[in-house]
């Protein structure tokens, strides 16, 4: 475990949660390669301990088992989408227009769920997707993005619309059964998000 | 059981099987009647029997079980969808706008979540949603209304965005937990698809 500079009296815990919560993010984002390498069924504990250059036991004590890694992974990936679309650069961050904004945000989420599918699928499989908070965070965030670009809609159902469209159940069935490209449904989402916000300057 | 006229040597057997199916029909209409009335918690057997006005066992002969029936329901509430969507009189069947038809398409297909949600919304469950029979149609039909518009994008798409916009999973959400009547719910459905369509007269 690295350790920035020797303990001092009082400090020796607080140092080593950060420590662990490093080890963690570092663990997760070699988790996270290994998937857009080699897919779900390529990240197992072994393939990890071996990339990250850990004992297979650190790799156990910290995740308890493939599922718990699993879990782990998916918060992962969604604390980075959340924090790209809150605060990150443009075009999914402040800097940008309503409407780049949320056409980013689809782009974004499309890629993820390329790579991550089976992953974000058993989540949305797992009960309550529409009452998670994952799910409420992006409603209200594509709400508000909605009201920012003018639209004059319902707006929380508009942006259910939105992320029904998102859903990682559809999106792996356009990619796998459907034969569409990401490029494709990306595009589809860019010109669905337009439509929505081309009325957007009249008064309804 | 029913008969029309007396048998005739040789057609005793199809005779009989048009009698079945129409009983069959009767049954699941009186089904339908329950679950409009008291939901689809107050579709029992027992139940079924007497406002059919038939023994307990003629129930249990021709649907086995609980879970048996509401299967059946569900595909009679579908086969009626679909006539209407197909065959029927406008505003969805063949003579009115496509536009029309999209929209009354979807304050249809709400009522009767609205109605049978718990049914419905088990079928989407019991996985393969994307690839079922009922799916395909329904997208079939509404790329084929998207196109009679004059809809330029990408159709099979844009049809997945508004058939997600009508999943049992979502609808009963925003009735029950969001707290959006079935009107609004209409409302957003006829508004989404003035907008998909808001383009079309343009080459885009």
């Amino acid at each position: 475990m690295l350790r920035i500079g020797p303990p001092t009296p009082g400090s020796a815990e607080p140092v080593e949660r950060a420590d662990a919560a490093r080890n963690r993010a570092l663990l997760l984002d070699a988790a996270q390669q290994l998937v857009r390498e080699h897919g779900v069924a390529g990240l197992t504990m072994d393939a990890l301990a071996k990339r990250a250059g850990v004992g297979k036991g650190t790799v156990f004590r910290r995740f308890g088992n493939r599922t718990g890694l699993m879990l782990a992974l998916l918060d992962h990936s969604e604390q980075k989408f959340q924090a790209a679309f809150m605060f990150g650069p443009g075009p999914m961050g402040p800097d940008a227009s309503p409407v780049e904004r949320l056409i980013a945000f689809g782009r974004t989420r499309l890629l993820d769920i390329e790579v991550e599918g089976d992953l974000h699928r058993a989540a949305e499989e797992n009960g309550g997707r529409f009452g998670d908070g994952p799910y409420s965070l992006h409603r209200a965030h594509v709400v508000l993005l909605l009201r920012e670009a003018g639209v004059a809609g319902e707006l929380p159902l508009v942006a259910d619309t939105l992320l029904a469209t998102l859903s990682a159940a559809l999106i792996t069935h356009q990619l796998a059964v459907s034969g569409y490209t990401r490029a494709q449904i990306g595009d589809n989402w860019e010109w669905l998000v337009r439509r929505v916000v081309s009325g957007a300057a009249h008064v309804e």
